[in-house]
């Protein structure tokens, strides 16, 4: 049985901040093994990936086959149905049409001063992207981080995904030849990460690796960056929605369970105003696990971690909402751009009853790599910015030097750095004589 | 003495690899005496904030005086003298119109199926900046980092500043106080990381921690990365100088200098195409290590990491200049803007011989906070966008869902996620009905 709440029980926000803080996630002890990992593709190159992935994946490789050829992609794509590649390529041109709107601009312009001033964005010369093996080996996820990179101007993009016992998903090659990714490797785990990260013989090192994994995979990107940029460590899903009771309880039952089957670890929460309405959609979800393909996972999840929380009004909820900050958020009220406008820290939104988040895991157009765990106060889903750099610009001219350097002088000089006001002061001498 | 490389050397590639992977850091190993330190602030609260501040900074504190008085920042402020204080101003006041210009744009369209898609940007709610004590702590970085908070709209920005054996910076005060500081505490260390980031009875947390620090600092920021946000973790500092033979040789060694007073770990390269030109300014940089007062650290620098490099051309120039991808790139050449078009990955680049590098640390506009040891080839500078997130927005009518609610479905299917599927399904039924 999931938590039921109700926000005007008095001891609500005790149990609601338990709610809150509940560790969802079992954090294995893995990073000695990493550290050995990456320590040995450092030192062995190609050999240390050949020998983890026979260790791992029960895979011989030789350098020649570490890295698909042009013609083994193009078998695999070949045995992808009509459906499915129609599927796959709507889905991808809604995610460049949605991420081309993020580009940002570049700026210049002269102040007062006579100063020229502005910014320049480049794109990160080479990305890499992991995919997972195995059940969550996602063709989705593969478009909704390549294409991003590629629509940044990503020169060279490659991908690293495992493939167990030989095991290869055709979807993930055809999502990966849609996206426009150059380089496709049969690695997994740390090494990949390594791999992608320092280079071996057959592998190019990348400056940026973004995608999902494994606590090995996790553990590895947290100790290359700086090495390399990474994107999030992304924790289990979650979903919150806020549905008044002018929706269908299935609905709204089916919307909470496809959070709930991605994982044991996952989160759903139903927020109402209407207390029949929480237990309706309560009973729809005990009718929808009595058969769902997933019911294992889906239901330990709704168990362990769901909750219905029964509030006043819907000012309230927007105020619960925000101390949760989901990382899908599904409005299904009458006004959801007004109570929208009311909630700040959320990853997606999804408005009305009409956009299930199931759209926004493949079709809509934005990201679905988003902040989990609380961290969309902090942190924004994946988009075409993690591809790219900023680089600021200055030009002085002797007048704008006039105008600002004494200050930039007596500031150096106020921290004790003498060469800084040296430098400033040497060129006004001369403009001075 | 500094090394001197000639691009035209046969060994040249691999002495240049050489000086880029250079190890300029010692990273001392205090990640369990961080991990114990936290442990106790959560634990304690404000006793254990107390107890770390009197034994690390010689300070006995109470509840009460952990944060500053609003009498007592005013105080401080009083004793700043004019010239000071004005060079403040002037300083937070080009910083302040360079970054309100970063502000990005919502968005919001509707596609060819009747879709309405977008994304908009919300302020962290509030953010907290660690200022070092002692030698470093910088007016300057505080207005770099407070200011881009506040034009980003941060509600809440509290400083963490040590006061070791109670000396407080009064410049440090004023900046806060200019920038828009709403509190200040006189706590440091990993011990004032944990509190911004788990609170305490007098400190209340924050969703994102910037500023610089020793390795403490980074070690607790590195830690307390996912319950909060962080910015980067600042390697030493870092300075190319492209410049052609019509520069002053004592305008360019103050500018190597400028940087290399920071730290004996931070790095000054030139990269000239006259030799001539290259033995000037050693020669210069000598002369100047004579008398200047930082001379000990900016000749142990200068000596272990500095370098000359002389290139056939500034093609060969601008390439080099890519690989070293560095913090602050400085061009002095004829045209400047030609060749900063031909280099992709620098944090910040100022162009001319009339913009020291050291007038972007202070008065420039362009945030001072840059990435260093290469990562600009992948991060930026600290910017508004260090404070904003972005939440995207969906909304679909039913005819857009009858449009691409298919293609979803068909996907979600090939991913064994059957119950994304059916909440597309029975939405699409209803439809159909």
């Amino acid at each position: 049985m999931p938590v039921h709440l109700d926000a005007s029980d008095p001891d609500f926000d005790s149990r609601f901040t338990t709610l809150l803080h509940a560790k969802r996630e079992d954090s294995p002890e893995v990073d000695d093994a990493v550290a050995a990992i990456i320590a040995d593709v450092r030192a062995r190159g190609d050999a240390a990936l050949i020998a983890l992935t026979e260790r791992f994946d029960r895979l011989v490789l030789t350098p020649e086959t570490l890295r698909f050829s042009a013609e083994e992609i193009e078998r695999h794509c070949a045995a992808v149905d009509d459906a499915d590649r129609e599927a796959l390529s709507l889905a991808a041109e809604r995610i460049r049409a949605y991420h081309a709107r993020q580009m940002p601009e570049d700026a210049r312009w002269t102040d007062r001063e006579g100063a020229s001033l502005g910014w320049r964005w480049s794109a990160v010369s080479a990305a890499g992207l992991y995919v997972p093996g195995g059940l969550a080996s996602y063709p989705s996820s593969v478009l909704m981080n390549a294409i991003p990179a590629k629509v940044a101007g990503v020169g060279r993009l490659a991908i690293a995904v495992p493939t167990p016992d030989g095991v290869v998903n055709p979807l993930v090659m055809l999502a990966a030849k849609i996206a426009g990714v150059d380089e496709i490797y049969r690695i997994g785990g740390a090494q990949a990460i390594a791999a992608l990260a320092y280079g071996t013989e057959s592998v190019a090192p990348v400056d940026k690796i973004t995608g999902p994994g494994n606590a090995y995979v996790a553990a590895a990107k947290r100790r290359v960056f700086g090495r390399v940029g990474i994107d999030m460590i992304a924790g289990p899903s979650e979903i919150l929605v806020i549905a008044d009771a002018d929706n269908d309880p299935d609905w709204i039952a089916l919307d909470l369970l496809s959070q709930a089957e991605h994982d044991e670890s996952a989160q759903s929460i139903l927020i109402t105003p209407d207390a029949d309405f929480g237990r309706a959609v309560a009973k729809a979800v005990d009718a929808r696990l009595q058969t769902l393909e997933r019911r294992a996972i889906a239901g330990a999840s709704w168990r362990d971690f769901g909750a219905i929380i029964t509030v006043r009004d819907l000012a309230e909820a927007a105020r619960l909402a925000d101390r949760i900050a989901p990382e899908h958020l599904e409005l299904c009220v009458a006004d959801p751009e007004a109570l929208a406008d009311r909630i700040t820290h959320a990853g997606a939104i999804f408005l009305g009853q009409w956009t299930p988040e199931a759209i926004g895991d493949y079709v809509g157009g934005p990201n679905h790599v988003l902040p989990t765990a609380r961290s969309a106060r902090f942190s924004s889903g994946l988009s075409v910015m993690d591809f790219l750099k900023r680089t600021t610009m200055a030009r002085m001219t002797p007048e704008a030097l006039r105008a600002v350097g004494p200050a930039a002088e007596r500031l150096a000089r106020s921290e004790s750095l003498e060469a800084h006001g040296l430098s400033v002061a040497a060129r006004l001498d001369r403009l001075n004589r």
